[in-house]
């Protein structure tokens, strides 16, 4: 980055968009201003469906007692307060699909991006500015909530154009979790054996596919997830996409445990975490060899749980903090569901509006 | 991992002294039996000294207005209720220094340790079973609280024998920053830029000196911290431990952003962060480059902030949960000190009792 570069870098970030406290950045501002024209480098959305993330979602979907009003009303409130979906609790967002309502002048030259555009954003809520007229429908099952709203993203590069074959809702789907299959790329080598926890889960299934593919005859790649009896743990086995599934609880660590000798005898080199729920830190450290890489993509992952835990049963394992983006990431997600016609099926079927 | 060794793992992991949650692994529970008496399998040891962690002291002085007094019975409190020095707030310990009083019958074959050896814990407070019968002393400069308690280890490696050629306090304050020069020496090669927030502390110091050698002459090692005028930061350039010092708040982002052209015009390949405060996760990502490692060794980091930070700026960076353990740490750790006298000499001014 040159000098020349700072002044841009510095707008590129948003933070003309902050209103509290000064001098913060979006993601960790408390309030946006989420006002609707498109500043010189802004992107303006109309926001057809927010895709909230997992760990958020069910937070807020226990808190309203799983009932759709009353999580219209919170995210409704929460939106109004913060001018962003930036969940109090979890600290995390999601991601939205809408459509370009008009481009920023300085942006127009140097990106193809058009009015009437149909984009999925791909950077988290937890920093884009946001305003709702009216929420219209919340899913419960998803927790995908269609709305009347507009957010603004800032320059290019953050949002992918929605894919022509496959439905928006399943391409969205696969874009928010996009950081997993692409990470797991990297990570996983021939002859590796890959430990996936929420392996029947939206990431979890794109990670034991991409993982399975990487390493090849020679390797192995484990599932575990709490019931070998849901749709996604079934579609694991049937098309083989892990070589053993594990059923156990993740915060169980003992159980955890108990299953290694079997499933896991020489431990895994590399660990996927993309459990929505808290307290699998310890099991996916002890499922790990010594130099091995436990790779935590779920955003309930506790830093000193992970920090502490590895330290505590003296284990030398890297653990990586999920990156929500890695380059190509997006079109590593939609290729990797295009590679495999069975997991677009099952997110084709799960996803897309018909079935809902 | 086979088998025949699974009840002995499960053992050496502490399982019997969990009071509560039933079922959980000693860092999770909130309650451990601190009872001394030395099982099987365990280590039983006369606390002298507690090194609180640098972020659980500052929030427990911060709590108790910097009064010695209410610290202690905070303390005091904390471990009556938990049977450990678990942090409620911060969600991190520590470690101990003391003699080995007994050892358990199963281990007395397998380890060279005898009653009166005087060791340092290496695993942390936060799953070590202690009771407390007295404070004796807070040092509020440090951290260290003299006590008199009783500490259970369990199973081998996981403390150090203290060496003859330093002070016990000053490898104590070594000891429990020992992860952070070990990852720094597998992380840093020649020729590599690292950049290391919190420079001027003792995990900081630790971190540059051995960064320093590991890049060599034709790589830099940035240190940043609020000051330049603190000993730490002035033992960094005078001693020539960092190529350049940049005083800024890691906190504001902002402002490292405007440092960033003059001090890392190709940013960071490397960097590692040793701050013991909150909100600088942001400012590490912004200093490294594409592709590069953040190394986050601070007790404070939070895992959303990392993960949503990173995505939020588009950032594609591999981002490191600080591991407490690595092989060999303990070894590395105090050999850093040897090979750099001006360092040890720092540390012993600053740490050894004559000091205090």
């Amino acid at each position: 980055m040159s000098l020349t570069e700072r002044p841009h870098k510095v707008c590129k970030l948003g933070t003309h968009r902050v209103l509290e406290p000064a001098g913060s950045l979006p993601q960790a501002a408390w309030r946006l201003d989420p006002t609707p024209v498109a500043y010189e480098n802004e992107i303006l959305c109309d926001v057809e469906v927010l895709n909230l993330d997992s760990a958020s979602f069910r937070q807020m979907a226990e808190a309203c007692e799983h009932d759709p009003g009353r999580v219209a009303n919170l995210l409704t409130a929460t939106v109004g307060e913060r001018g962003k979906q930036h969940n109090p609790v979890t600290g995390s967002g999601g991601m939205f699909v809408g459509r370009v309502r008009s481009v920023g002048a300085g942006l127009r030259e140097r990106i193809a991006l058009r009015e009437g555009d149909r984009i999925a954003s791909l950077v988290s809520l937890t920093l884009t500015p946001l305003r709702i007229e009216a929420v219209e429908r919340v899913e419960m099952e998803t927790g995908r909530v269609w709305v009347r709203a507009s957010a603004i993203l800032f320059e290019s590069g953050l949002y992918a154009l929605l894919p022509d074959d496959l439905p928006d809702e399943v391409a969205l789907a696969v874009l928010d979790v996009a950081g997993a299959p692409a990470q797991v790329r990297r990570l996983a080598a021939p002859g590796m054996t890959v430990a996936v926890f929420g392996a029947d889960g939206k990431s979890g299934l794109l990670a034991c596919a991409q993982a399975r593919d990487r390493v090849g005859p020679t390797g192995r790649v484990i599932g575990i997830a709490p019931s070998a009896d849901t749709p996604g743990a079934r579609l694991l086995l049937e098309e083989g996409y892990v070589d053993e599934f594990v059923a156990a609880d993740a915060r169980d660590a003992l159980a955890i445990l108990a299953a290694i000798p079997i499933a896991l005898p020489r431990l895994a080199d590399l660990t996927v975490n993309c459990v929505n729920c808290c307290g699998t830190e310890l099991s996916s450290i002890l499922c790990t060899r010594d130099e091995g890489t436990v790779y935590f993509f779920s955003m309930c992952t506790s830093f000193t749980a992970a920090a502490l835990g590895a330290e505590g049963v003296g284990k030398d394992v890297t653990m990586i903090v999920g990156n929500g983006y890695a380059k190509d990431h997006a079109a590593i997600a939609l290729q990797t569901l295009r590679d495999h016609p069975p997991l677009r099926r099952y997110f084709v079927e799960r996803f897309s509006p018909k079935a809902s």
